[in-house]
């Protein structure tokens, strides 16, 4: 199907656009009263994830609210240790929680490489009623955690300041955690080549947790398997959002990926630099940004474009939005961001 | 008075020792059996904090079980908020809770510009019956938080993920949030004196927070306010410890400190070159390589030390140690520092 406004894709290919398309990590979500009212019906955020038609209608509710060039399917990086056998819960303002954890070679037996047709059918579904119901007005993007972000989750158990069980387990069983990060790496490259097929056209990969480990490490248990999916995923561009892992920026250079994401700790000259001329860019403003006055707001987005100039860039935050933003603040950043004309 | 083992202090002086000196930031803590037993006769943390006699203990043990180079004061970073006027408390596996926050120019008229004479006596006292005791045999160290891990405190009213109240306020309320960093930098360098002329032969800003801000938030809001205090502390070496700001190290090659710690996601011939050879760095590694097994620990020490060869190092971690690592294995890393030969 043809894409109308087709921006984002464009720069996703390395294209210098005419402006820097935008859109918002978790810009489906809380900050909109109208995802909120969706939500209210539903007894939890799970239900919301794993009932189709609603994740399609809040997946497209920032593309008719806030004017995004980029809808992406509303849906939770967590979806892949549960299609593994290793359900989650999510607790109100605490987070995910593991009954079962995954912690060495005889947990293995009790989890599976993920089935995207039986195990992840709620996002494939999600994502063709999206397509259908977005008609080609703007791309829909997918996603997956990144294998390191899942293995710290299925160890650990739950979110945690330090990840320390997750990370002692790469110190002491480092066989038991290549197999498991296996098993997580061929279960995402099923399940992003299943979301592709139902009709995403892009994907990304989040690694949320990128920064709590050493460069070292980072090298050997996240970096190499997602070389693993860029390699594999070549029907569709591919983003990379490691999360703190300002250390790795210069091996994103080499990765089979046409974007990078910044978070908002990385100078963006400098990253450019590291990553070389070849890679779009992503991000980077920073969320909190967004709390500032719209004359704030038109200050730093100025002083990002202006950084990111002349080469490809999409527009985005440097992690999630915050549920408290205010959503006029959103639409003037994407407004401005919109407007921005650089200096010739 | 003399110190018998002074290899630390000669190391934070600029001097290329003749093998790295080593202490651990939380050595004093609950690792320990020891520490446990005087915790376990109080009703909580910050009893131990405030009676001088039994942090004095505390302190010292760590030299006698773990015989490291140095003691640290047993202390928190938190006394600061207290002294001015905004106390925590601490909520077991929790973190600390402040019941009343500063979050606007209003808040200032209940604070007040820590008097260490009167506000924070517990501390000096500690450090003169730990200096008493020490009798020489180790120097020392004495601490406190920096300015903006402070502030952060103090407007979130608890420990976060995020710090995004911390962080809006510098958006919303630059004004106020200089006003308040400046009490707390003028503080902290009335608390840093004290602990000198009571007897700290030597003083680390901890920035725990560091890592939460970007580049240009933090040289506004965070090292400007460590520079001032760098500046001021002229009696002893004082080491700056920023946690996460990997951006910031070229610009700490202009403080007025002598050492530079170093968290365990720095490469440690990176920050050498942007740092430059006239500081000592101190660091860095990974709390958690203490999980693993002594062999491992022994190549994990080995590739740390000939990364800082030839150059002056205080061998630390990039962190504090977790509550549950085996204090054999800490003493192993120890004794691994003290026996590493150089290659020559």
């Amino acid at each position: 199907m043809k894409i109308d406004n087709d921006i984002v894709l464009r720069a996703a290919r390395g294209e210098v656009t005419e402006r820097s398309p935008v859109w918002l990590m978790r810009q489906a979500g809380r900050i909109l009263p109208e995802y909120r009212a969706v939500r209210a019906q539903l007894s939890g955020f799970i239900e919301l994830v794993e009932t189709p038609d609603l994740a399609a209608e809040v997946t497209i509710q920032p593309v008719d609210i806030l004017d995004v060039d980029a809808a992406i399917i509303f849906s939770d990086i967590l979806v892949i240790p549960q299609a593994m056998g290793c359900p989650y819960q999510m607790i109100e303002s605490k987070g995910p929680i593991f009954p079962k954890t995954i912690r060495n070679a005889s947990d293995l037996a009790s989890i599976h490489v993920a089935d995207p047709g039986k195990d992840l059918k709620f996002v494939t579904d999600a994502i063709r009623i999206t397509k259908q119901r977005l008609n080609g007005r703007v791309p829909l993007i997918g996603f997956a955690g990144a294998p390191w972000t899942i293995f710290a989750y299925m160890t650990e158990g739950s979110g945690s300041k330090t990840f320390s069980v997750a990370r002692k387990i790469l110190y002491t069983d480092k066989a038991f955690s290549h197999q498991l990060l296996d098993r997580i790496t061929e279960s995402t490259i099923a399940y992003l080549k299943a979301q592709i097929e139902a009709g995403a056209d892009m994907v990304q990969l989040f690694d949320s947790w990128a920064g709590i480990l050493g460069p070292e490490q980072y090298a050997e248990f996240s970096l190499r398997y997602i070389e693993r999916i860029c390699d594999a995923i070549t029907e569709v561009p591919v983003t990379v959002f490691a999360k703190g892992a300002f250390f790795a920026l210069p091996a994103m250079r080499n990765l089979n990926c046409r974007t990078v994401g910044l978070d908002w700790h990385t100078d963006i000259r400098t990253a450019r630099e590291q990553i070389g001329p070849g890679k779009t860019l992503q991000g980077n403003a920073d969320p909190c940004m967004l709390y500032a006055s719209p004359e704030e707001i038109t200050r730093n987005v100025a002083s990002m474009l202006e950084a990111f100039s002349g080469t490809p860039h999409i527009a985005n935050l440097g992690h999630g939005l915050y549920p408290d933003t205010d959503p006029e603040h959103v639409k003037h950043f994407i407004r401005e961001v919109k407007a921005y004309k650089h200096r010739v």
